[in-house]
């Protein structure tokens, strides 16, 4: 296949991209919006296929359990996840024009417009950065020229500092930089404010009075968090379990660019696996564990640098670098459904976060990134979550959110425990008895000894119960008891982990259309999308020679063969010629065309064209519709799948 | 079956989908959020298999357009689309308790209460209204008690032609009922505010500046709308054609209940057919025409009357009842779409709307309403939108939203045409001259002929542009020439109507719930959702008779069996007795079982049993698997799917 070998036209995959209507932005008549898209009809096919593959891959593969939650969310919800007080970017204004600009991605454009400057300055080469972030050369766009301007070499590493370490910096400490290197609105070079801290969540108000705060999801997880009681009801206690989504979710982007690379509305598949924090092992690890990955760990990164190490993930998991055999196993099975969907292998690398730039809730994080022209972008997380938002949850909703098993056999522990004497404590701590009382009953093992050890003293402990008015109180030894007590516990409780492949489909949509895109050696015009048959919009194309009415006959039944097999297919009958119809398709991504003429009608042969090598051979209408289930449902190879029909040679496509 | 012969239990089904987790509150573990699901693992796989089949049955079947468009919405399109204005209900606000109610069913439910108190203070019989508005019983709880009062004879009609005509009033017509009448909080009497208007759209803010205002859509149809000419483009320039669109919409509710009846977030498939104004038959027309059907129409309903008048669509047609083809060839379309999925038949009528009740956009509109415990529940409906939408949205955005055809045969036509002379034009109107000049090349055909009268006699004309500051103005007959001239038209153009089929998939889900409940009458508590196989959750239940080892390699042998068919299953392989895990099975409409035992192990044989029958037969487990596949995909009946296998009598159901 030609597509790795040639250099990409963006700009030419972006005119099919159109001209096809795979998608276009939203609203366009309007003036569009930024940041938001509708999907034309073959897009909405090929997302719709993606998500069915997904499906298959992951909640049919494995038996999860797949739930659909509502997006408006009430604000106490995503007050306790965290989201309200950190899912922000920073921006800044320039106060005259009423621009906004995201922190970071200002100070990383005019740093490296500067930098840039100053080799041409000194005369340098400027090489294209290969590695370039998803949305750089977009961004650069705005800085309106680039000045040749030598920097010291001083100032030249603390740029390049600065921008090795740019996901790392807080609000005020971009402001401090910002004001030190003079960065200022990239067009006009004027001043802004300092940086601002913008929720990236959509607020709506729920119901009449306007008094419920909501906003639309960030993810899909929440919902299914929320839900873990019943999920684990359902799958009658029996762990580990995972459940799954497929929906919409927003971001409030501060000046969305880049495409479908950074939107404010889109399509995520989120897995919760949720394990026993004890036992991460995976029962299916070993079904992957021979699958070779590129990984790119934290290390390397923090010793700056980008090669990636090429190992199995059995190696990977066994040398601690991913933390363990759940984890490894999804990061094996997310690489196996993206190479079948059609990403390029080479062109896919696992990245471990640094500490720095992890999501509130992780603590740790591998990504899948695709290289694409923006650079390499992220396209799947596979964070491990901990047991963080079923304990934010449970603790807010006094809920219980975890899991108990009978413990295999009973266990036989020494626990402090604190015995209060009901009758007298009541009546001297009056309206403060709950508080203390559960400031005692929240005490841990090693707290609950030193306090035995201060009654046993001074028979009495002193205390202040934090957070409350209460003055300091004194517990005198007849209203408590404080001993070591033996206790057979037959039942374990635990919160489970949760390990989470989070998928932006938009993204990995996009990723596959440059993946897939080249065009044809013989004459540049001629585009070719060469998606995997399975998700193709449309697979095949059906070309009557001519609209003659002899023909009709024949092509009924191959539309009713494909019928019965469920083969999506379309028919051109247009007058224009075989060859431009078939172009037409392979800017479609249509992996196969079946040609009626008139030999069809005597013998019920037809041809079978396909896309990417122009081959066509010659069978019976059975035969050739047997061969194209095979190649797009069961994974069987053209070459395999064609080996009992006639090769065909036809005039070239050109002159047909 | 024995669905229809029992009385429905709502309580009893309400308690199998919790229990068996088809759907929930949202944010139940925060106390809920009203008019906010969550749809668990039964449900979201029976919300999808619906998808599945709409998708098949409308979009593959008829070669639709899908699209996917966005959510978020910016205010100047809905601003254009009149959802702004006029996507509203009344609601009365009580200002001590802060309570809100909607104004409509306030009204209908006081004035229910004081004619339900009246009978019973003369002593009559109360009935249960058998054809109650959907929400009527639950809100009928708010009113505190009845209090049985007798009314005069006159009140009680007055009551009683308010109650018939209460969709028609508007916002300061129920005020005056209000006052009128002393209608107050229901439960307390106290007074309430006057009616006020209330958008039922979600408002956003879309981007960091807040300044564009936005909304969650109403309804996916606008995004469709809005991409017709790359639609259009797209479909080759070919008349007609339908674009489709599955994807949630969002309606701020003031007080849901009523369950997945009234919800703020919802699953919507909406279709926008485009067809030629002057032409609404349908090609594909006769292949439903003999469909029968139960109408309801405006005639009927204006009459004071509910009796349904049983045709065939064709006769509907033809005589009239409904208005062309296309919107018959629809109605019929929905009509098998939803009895594929399981609604009863005799619970489905088309009622049409009364003028009075109708979307602002619509023109023509039937209704598919599904009888439930809630009463008749609109589920579908079926609207001629005519022009309205394209033509508003192309005159505010200045785009062509239209069809050009060529003419058969070129048409000579007359028309009086206005000729400006730019030179003289220009000089003497200065910076008004665009707008005269716009405002002259928007008359019509009859003011162009009475402005060249005009311009004949008194050698000028005299006008006022309406909406500009331009004062009266005079056009002397050297500046424009208006005369009556021929020319020869190739091209017609025009803006198509819109024939939009609009489904909710939540409250036809709900009513299929309900449609498909009942209880072995054997025993109550042994609750059964007839499902039909096509729809059905999970289609296979595998039973193995015990834990045993051997009985391994026949499990794994029907597993693979099935997943070579894509056949959803679950195991049971808990210690439950068979009973119960079929049982369990019913509760969540699971049309198959397969019970493998010690004789399976011997001769490969399973036995498979039917959930409604309980009926078993035993084959191979090739056989078996072959005839599940036949009855779910290719809608064979059992009794023709299973007429090669063996009659199985075992002990009964009980005792296993």
């Amino acid at each position: 296949m030609s597509v790795t070998e040639q250099e990409f036209n963006r700009e030419s995959l972006d005119s099919v991209l159109k001209r096809r209507f795979f998608f276009a932005p939203a609203f366009e008549i309007y003036g569009g919006v930024s940041g938001l898209y509708d999907y034309g009809p073959p897009g909405c096919a090929l997302q719709a296929n993606i998500v069915d593959v997904w499906r298959k891959h992951f909640i049919l593969e494995e038996d999860m359990l797949e739930v659909d939650c509502t997006m408006l969310t009430p604000h106490e919800v995503l007050k306790t996840s965290g989201h309200v007080d950190k899912f922000a970017d920073w921006m800044c204004r320039d106060l005259k024009t009423g621009e906004i600009f995201r922190a970071d991605h200002l100070i990383e454009e005019v740093l490296e417009a500067r930098l840039k400057g100053n080799k041409e300055a000194r005369g340098e080469k400027i090489e294209d950065v290969e590695e370039e972030d998803d949305q750089k050369k977009k961004r650069k766009k705005k800085v309106k020229e680039i000045k040749a301007i030598k920097l010291d070499d001083s100032v030249v590493k603390e740029y390049e500092s600065i921008l090795a370490m740019i996901d790392g910096f807080s609000g005020p400490q971009m402001g401090e930089i910002m004001t030190k290197y003079n960065i200022g609105n990239p067009a006009t070079g004027e001043p802004l404010e300092l940086p601002k801290e913008f929720n990236l969540m959509f607020e709506t108000a729920i119901g009449p009075s306007g008094q419920l705060k909501g906003y639309l999801r960030p993810e899909t997880a929440q919902g299914q968090f929320l839900n873990f009681s019943k999920l684990l009801d359902f799958n009658n206690e029996k762990m580990p379990f995972a459940s799954a989504s497929i929906g919409k979710s927003f971001r409030n982007e501060i000046s969305p660019r880049a495409g479908l690379l950074r939107v404010r509305e889109f399509l995520m598949a989120e897995i919760e696996h949720f394990v026993d924090p004890e036992d991460k092992s995976h029962s299916n690890f070993d079904s992957v564990k021979d699958v070779k990955l590129s990984f790119l760990s934290k290390e390397i990164q923090q010793a700056g640098k980008t090669d990636v190490v090429e190992t199995t993930i059995g190696e990977a998991v066994s040398s601690g670098m991913v933390d363990n055999q759940t984890l490894g196993y999804f990061i094996a099975r997310i690489y196996l459904f993206l190479v079948k969907i059609g990403v390029d292998p080479t062109k896919l690398r696992f990245r471990q976060h640094m500490s720095n730039e992890m999501a509130h809730y992780a603590q740790d994080c591998w990504d899948a990134e695709l290289k694409t022209s923006y650079g390499w972008i992220e396209c799947v997380g596979c964070a491990d979550r901990s047991a963080y938002d079923l304990t934010v949850h449970a603790a807010r909703t006094k809920e219980k959110l975890c899991v108990r098993q009978a413990l295999p056999e009973p266990k036989i522990v020494e626990k402090f425990e604190c015995e209060i004497e009901k009758k007298k404590f009541g009546p001297k701590f009056r309206k403060d008895a709950p508080k203390v009382e559960e400031w005692l009953n929240s005490r841990t093992e090693c707290e609950l000894e030193d306090l035995a050890k201060e009654l046993k003293d001074n028979l009495k402990i002193t205390a202040k119960i934090p957070d409350t008015s209460i003055p300091e109180i004194e517990i005198p030894n007849d209203l408590i008891k404080i001993e070591k007590k033996t206790r057979t516990e037959h039942i374990r409780e635990f919160t489970p982990n949760v390990i989470e492949p989070s998928f932006g489909i938009g993204r990995i949509l996009y990723s596959i259309f440059e993946h897939s895109f080249w065009t044809r050696p013989e004459d540049s015009a001629r585009c070719v999308l060469s998606l995997p048959p399975l998700v193709a919009p449309t697979k095949v194309l059906l070309v009557p020679l001519s609209n003659n009415e002899t023909l009709q006959p024949v092509l009924k039944h191959v539309k009713d063969k494909l019928k019965t097999y469920q083969i999506p297919f379309k028919v051109d009958d247009s007058s224009a010629s075989i060859g431009k119809r078939y172009a037409r398709n392979d800017e479609l991504g249509t992996p196969f065309g079946i040609t009626i003429d008139f030999d069809s009608v005597d013998d019920n042969s037809v041809t079978l064209r396909e896309r990417d090598s122009t081959k066509q051979v010659r069978g019976s209408v059975e035969d050739v519709v047997e061969a194209i289930m095979s190649i797009t449902y069961k994974g069987v190879s053209w070459e395999d799948g064609v080996k009992h029909l006639t090769p065909f040679e036809s005039k070239t496509e050109d002159d047909e």
